[in-house]
Parts: structure tokens; C-alpha cells; sequence
């Protein structure tokens, strides 16, 4: 380890985020434990060497230094209200939810230790057979402590995103919250809404021939509406306020735009056009 | 040859479709005579072989048995209206504008042989340096003939696109421009509103933020609305009614979203999200 300090690691919730954490962690030289509520992966997770041990018992993780809560994000503040009413105070706590207000609002006042975390990587895929080495590296992972977190779990959460190659960002919960609502939760709905209002068309024939004659554009334009239902709800119900603030307000511009259409104001619609090619690359991280 | 009739073929204006064609009618043993307003380009296209002869005279195609006239879409309008001018009246004329409506509404009437026409192919590129062979082949090909239009003029038009391997569609103009309104020119708004309205958001810290976790949702998803503006302003010009019908009814739609997520009516929003994610890959056509 020349000089490298191991960690003992608690993970519960081994799927494609959880198993990639238990990967490189291991890999890094530390001692991973990992919780599942299904023996099969908690099984398959020993078998590829991803944890020294798992189980279905939170209790395994006792003795941790620190506990990724890698849970679907309803359950991580249950999962994290069981793990403090008996873990060491000095134990650290993270977890991986991509809705950061509401879980530190819960949990950030009820436990020092407690550093709200997101890592913005995926695929496609789920559960621990997808989980990958090196998923993180490059992606950003956001932390949103707050003013009552313990600068030392800060620190030490911060250590190991460094293990992972990751982009780190700190940020307030709420800002978070806002941002992937602009970048991620509300285009869902922008998107999907596209598909089904087209789907409403009144004449069959226009809905065929739109069908027949889309390519790139509709393709891009319509691909995250196009994606897993539940996903998408559930970020919306978990990020319902920064969602619904950020959906008024494209609608609100929307509205301009319709307005200035209807007007021939064609100036102004290019002015918009010049601008959003010159702005959208601000927007284009290489990943 | 085998058998194969050569016909004489007018261009009017050399650039990526223009050229393009030039270059699959040449390949396939037709004679092909150019138009261009700009010498460099007659001269270019006579170079590579794409033309017989080119001319910045529209009286060089007074012999050819039908012209596609492949100029900016403003200037189709008043092209056709001089040809037509002078041409006789056994001449074949076609158009390759994104919006059929008001071009078929201004030349269908004055000239039976006039075939309204849409090849659905292009490139980033633009200009003659951009033509290349085969780029129709396998992409949607819409013809427009009316009830006025003669059916020599249709089978004419019809069997040129054959030999460039596209996808033949004929439909109603209207019918064109409202599904290309669905599919083509309403992205672009939809696309860049999304841009246009998170560059709109107060708080500069959330905006940086956005900027800096944006990924491969928020980039595909805005894609569109970060192209070319004069083409997309241009594009709302000529199919303005098509454009704000279908803009409405987006609108509408995601009103009605608004108020589903305002009111947690979440069994609807995973009823629409499993509905456009069963109904997306109807619009993915191979290309």
C-alpha cells in the first residue's frame, strides 16, 4: 500500500452504482463490505471479489469507517435512520441519490457526519452485473455539504471521490437540485412531451408520414423521453419543486417564442438562434 | 446504357443537393446542365464532371426535359416564375424545398408539370464542396403532385428518384409541412427554448452548475436548438402556419404535464412516459 491508509467501506445497495464503488474501492486497496437484501447478490458480489464480505444485515457494518447508502433513492433515508440509531457517531455517512434537497433536509441536522453525494455517471444497464471499474472516472460527483457537516467527513468522502478519477463539485443541496433539474429531470418531460403530443396529431396521415420522414433531429430531440418510465417518475416526484419551477419557466419562454412567431418577429427569433449555437457549448463536458 | 433513356436534366443552383443530384444523374448516364448564379461554381461542377455545361443563364436549360430547381428556399418562387416564363410547356420542373404548401399553392397551378419535391437528405456541409454521390440512397424522397398535376410529370420525377435509391413518399402538401413541422422545424424551438430558457436562470451559481453537469441527455436534447440560425429562422418563415400549429399543440400538452405534476397525479405522467417509450421507435427510422 506504500504508505496508503486502508478503509474499511460499507456499501449497501450492490447495484450498478454500489457494485462500480465496491470495485474501485477494492481495487484501491481498501476493505469493502457490502449490505443487499437479496443473497444472491450479496453472493455474486463475493464471488467477483467486489467486497470482503456481504449480507443482508446492516449490522455488518458496524465497525466501517464510512457507508456509501447506494440504495433507489426512497430508500435511503430509511436505510440511514436505522444505520444511526445504533453506528458509532464517528462513522461517515454519504449516499449516492440524484435529488440532494430533501435527503439533507432529513438527514444533514440528524447526523454531523452525514455528506449528501452524487455521482453522475450510468449506463444503461442495471444492477450488479452491469457494475464496471472506472465508471466514475471523469464524471462529475457532487457533494452538497451544508454549514452543520463535520469538516473531517467532508474531507474524507472528498479523499476517496479522488480514488475514483472523479470530477468533484460542491455545492448547496438546493443549487444541485435546480441545475440537474435544467439538465436532466425537466428535459425528460420536454422531451417526452414531444413524442406524445405528436402521437395526438388529429389526421392519421400526417402521424404516419411524421413517423416515415423523422431522422437525426426528432431522434435526438425525443431519445431521454424515450426512456424508463420509472425512472422518470421518480425523479420527478423526489425533485417535484426544482422541476416544476424549471418546467414553468421553459414554458414561459416557449410562450415568448409562439408569441414572436405569430408577430413575424424574425429578428428577435434569430437573435435566439445566435445565441443558443454560441451558449450550447458552454454546456458540452467531454465524457 | 442498356436500353435506359439518357435525359437532359437542368440544375438550377450547384450547391450540396444540387450537386448532388448532378453528381447521381451524370453517374447513371443522364446529360446534366447547370445553373449557378456564381461562376467559380459552373466552372467547379464542369471540373468535377458533375455537368455537361454549366451557365449562370437560366436559358441554357431551354432544352432539357425536366429542371430541378435547387436554389435557397425563397428563391424557388421566383426562379419557376421565369422559367416558366419562357419554357415549353412539355418541360418537367421539380423543387427540393423543406416546405411544399406555399411553393406548390404559388407554381402547381400555373405549370401542370410542375412536381412539388423534398429529398429528406443533407450533411453539416453546405455547398457544392460538400455534394457527394449517394447521398439520397436509403433517405425519404417527398413528392407533392396535386389533382392539377400531370401524371407524365409525376411518373417523370418518380422514376429519377428511383435511380438515386431514395424512399419515395407522396403525399398532400399540407400534410408535408405539418409533419415536417413535427418532426423537423418544431424541434428546432423546442430544442433551443431549452437552452434559451436555463441561460434565462436567475441564480448564476445554478447556471454554472447546470453548465458544468450537463451530459449526454442535455446534449442530445438541445442539439437541435444550437444549429444553424438562418436556416432555422428560415425554415419557421416559409412554414410559419404548420410551425405554430404544431408549437400549440406541444404547448398544450405540456401544460397539461405542468398540472400533472403540480397536482401528483403520477400514475398519468408513468402512463405518458411508458406511452412515448412504447411509441418512439415508430418514428426511428434506419439511416
Amino acid at each position: 500500500m506504500g504508505g496508503k491508509i486502508t478503509m474499511k467501506i460499507g456499501i449497501v445497495g450492490l447495484g450498478l452504482i454500489g457494485g462500480s464503488l465496491a470495485w474501485d474501492f477494492t481495487q484501491a486497496g481498501h476493505e469493502v463490505w457490502g449490505v443487499s437484501r437479496r443473497s444472491a447478490t450479496c453472493e455474486a458480489a463475493q464471488n467477483r471479489g467486489l467486497v470482503v464480505a456481504a449480507s443482508d444485515q446492516l449490522t455488518l457494518l458496524e465497525s466501517t469507517d464510512i457507508i456509501f447508502i447506494c440504495t433507489p433513492i426512497s430508500l435511503i433515508v430509511p436505510t440511514a435512520e436505522q444505520l444511526f440509531s445504533w453506528l458509532p457517531q464517528s462513522t461517515v455517512v454519504t449516499d449516492v441519490g440524484s435529488v440532494k434537497g430533501p435527503i439533507v433536509a432529513h438527514l444533514g441536522d440528524r447526523w454531523r457526519r452525514f455528506v449528501g453525494g452524487h455521482p453522475m455517471a450510468g449506463t444503461a444497464e442495471q444492477g450488479l452485473e452491469a457494475a464496471q471499474p472506472r465508471l466514475f472516472h471523469g464524471a462529475p460527483y457532487v457533494l452538497t455539504p451544508t454549514a452543520h457537516t463535520d469538516p473531517q467527513a467532508i474531507a474524507l468522502v472528498k479523499e476517496l471521490i479522488q480514488t475514483l478519477g472523479a470530477q468533484l463539485h460542491l455545492c448547496d443541496p438546493a443549487h444541485h437540485d435546480r441545475a440537474v433539474a435544467w439538465i436532466s429531470h425537466g428535459p425528460v418531460w420536454i422531451s417526452a412531451t414531444l413524442i406524445a403530443s405528436c402521437l395526438q396529431e388529429e389526421d392519421p396521415a400526417v402521424l404516419h408520414l411524421a413517423q416515415q420522414l423523422a431522422s437525426s433531429g426528432f431522434r435526438d430531440t425525443s431519445r431521454v423521453g424515450g426512456g424508463n418510465p420509472e425512472l422518470g417518475v421518480m425523479m420527478a416526484q423526489h425533485n417535484q419543486t426544482a422541476l416544476l419551477r424549471q418546467l414553468k419557466q421553459y414554458r414561459d419562454r416557449l410562450d415568448g417564442v409562439i408569441q414572436q412567431l405569430e408577430t413575424n418577429q424574425w429578428e428577435a427569433l434569430e437573435t435566439m438562434l445566435h445565441q443558443t449555437q454560441a451558449q450550447r457549448p458552454a454546456f458540452l463536458r467531454e465524457d
